[in-house]
């Protein structure tokens, strides 16, 4: 059976939980379509957390990458179009670090594309009533770190897998303790996430 | 046993779906608590809609009053704190009808408090895992108007009732036909209105 | 010349500037249409700013009065339609006291229509090149509270003078130390507030 | 004396007017820092406005290319960090032509970041009163076309000059109109946009 690499986040920033980590351990182990979920949580920091998936892909060796995040303030599913070579913003990770705009991997492209099939899982997702739509920046904070250090290891490595990020709402737990954030229920963030999965399935 | 008016609103502007109507006619007939539910949807006319509430109270006499409407934009369950003696705003009802700023009823009160326990609503809400918080605001629309004539209604006939009124978020369903509103499942929505009304049964 | 009592407030919450003191204080003294500005600076304090107002109300004898308040995230000005009984929300004066939704006058009516010409300043801001509108709740924080006691005392007094409030969004210099804000320069602001002292006097 | 392309565009979708168009048509011809400016307006349109800036850019051998465009709904002035290689969205242009997220460049890379000292153009609007923030996505509307297009004719004929793109709230005026965007108005908007060719010219 086929291996798939499901990622998601510990909590950070002024997140107490982060719905991606509850997902991500949910799904660890089953099967979805013809796939075996394998799933790693990440730290959020820069120092380790690229080395982490590179490393998890190394290791696992899976036939797919999906790496999830919190977008807290987003009201829909967003599967990511593209990773940019740029750790930026004016937020700290959990170890207190807040880059400067450095690029991630010195002289890797400007941009990589994703290549999950994320105009099918958007539109699979909004079949199944679940508001998607693909989202243009995955951000310069850890999401977009962790996107763009596995694509290009793939791409460096000339593995031919699909592999890719979605940033997810906030859970209905997690907004009320924020305060401020739309939300969805885990249960439905979770049953977005497996459409995906089904839908990368049925496409490779 | 008591009875419960529960009122939805029909579809309206740039909405073809109302929610609150799938709730209303769902919860039809079904006892909540000590609550029998009689669900009535209202026109979204300025014309009718206020003579449409006031009639049911008249004709039902029901033990609470409770209106719901869709408020596109907001991501939390809202009870709302006061109805205003105004029909405003600068758009259309269904009929085409764009009030001025004028009272609702001439010479009464500026604004009438609801007479549910919203706090304890929101309390409730928030304790089973639904996001929830007052709003002190129904706008100017028909959700306010219907508020209003409801809640003056009673006060002016020395009912001695609760009535109120609770805004909700769009549904998944209404949010992908209408492409830019935060959402919240159809069950999410209609479970967290079934808690409202046991809380307003426990606090009668 | 008729005397227009205009308030601003002090900074307040995480917001280390206000832009409504600013203006407060440089309108003090001016004339503007047929009003001599007398100006005062409420302080964010829930046992005390409703007194300010009063008393400034009492010592004054004013013709006018107009309250100003920063609704951080609005991006129009906004003069309020009404004032509500009730001391809310989830956030600290800054003597650090949360109001439990108590009312701000026992017995007084749940809401106070204002008395300046809304709908007209509103016309004559955007005919004036300046984004405005009418808004439907001043909150249940101190710009609420003020403008409620300010309105009550008038009303119980039997006063015949035009009371109101204008909530205003945050400056560009705000906006810069808060990070999150819609802005505008505060000459934008603060001609603004002009116009609709120049409608009110039209109007008087 | 240096050559400064600047390019705004014509309005388009539901804003009757485009700040952008306003301010290159005020400031062509003028000498700002070391540049002489040349303005062009471009067309909102996929299948025309590519060639106008990359003929314009052969034409006019300007020593630097800075285009503007309007992001309504944003409140700060926002130089972009990447374009990149996707005609998308869901939107018409003025053609009616909806783009199904096709490469602008059939093997172009993925995206191609801004070389307009953004982070210097940020600190001295923020410097001079002006909130901005660099913008991680240009979407991939014409606004994002017009940006690759530059860079990519830029880049593949090895021509060595600054290049980018800036995204600018709606203006008072255009927000009237609109109804729901926040706005600046245009005076702010123009001096904003002379404060980032000021920077380029001294970073070049």
């Amino acid at each position: 059976m086929k291996k798939l690499l499901l990622t998601g986040f510990e909590p950070f920033l002024n997140f107490p939980i982060n719905p991606t980590k509850t997902i991500a351990e949910a799904l660890d182990g089953q099967q979805i379509g013809n796939y075996q979920i394998i799933s790693r949580i990440l730290p959020v920091d820069f120092a380790t957390s690229g080395e982490a998936i590179t490393q998890a892909i190394s290791d696992l060796e899976p036939d797919v990458v999906v790496a999830l995040g919190l977008a807290g303030g987003r009201h829909k599913i967003t599967p990511e179009r593209i990773a940019i070579n740029c750790n930026g913003g004016v937020e700290a990770d959990n170890q207190g670090y807040i880059p400067d705009g450095e690029p991630i991997i010195e002289g890797g492209p400007d941009g990589i594309f994703s290549t999950l099939p994320i105009q099918k899982m958007v539109d699979q997702m909004k079949e199944a009533g679940y508001p998607a739509e693909i989202s243009n920046s995955a951000g310069t904070y850890l999401c977009n770190h962790v996107m763009y250090r596995a694509l290009y290891t793939i791409r460096s490595q000339a593995i031919q897998i699909p592999c890719g990020f979605i940033h997810m709402p906030a859970s209905h737990e997690l907004a009320i303790k924020h305060g401020k954030l739309p939300s969805w229920s885990q249960s439905d963030l979770q049953q977005a996430v497996e459409i995906c999965l089904k839908t990368i399935g049925a496409n490779s």
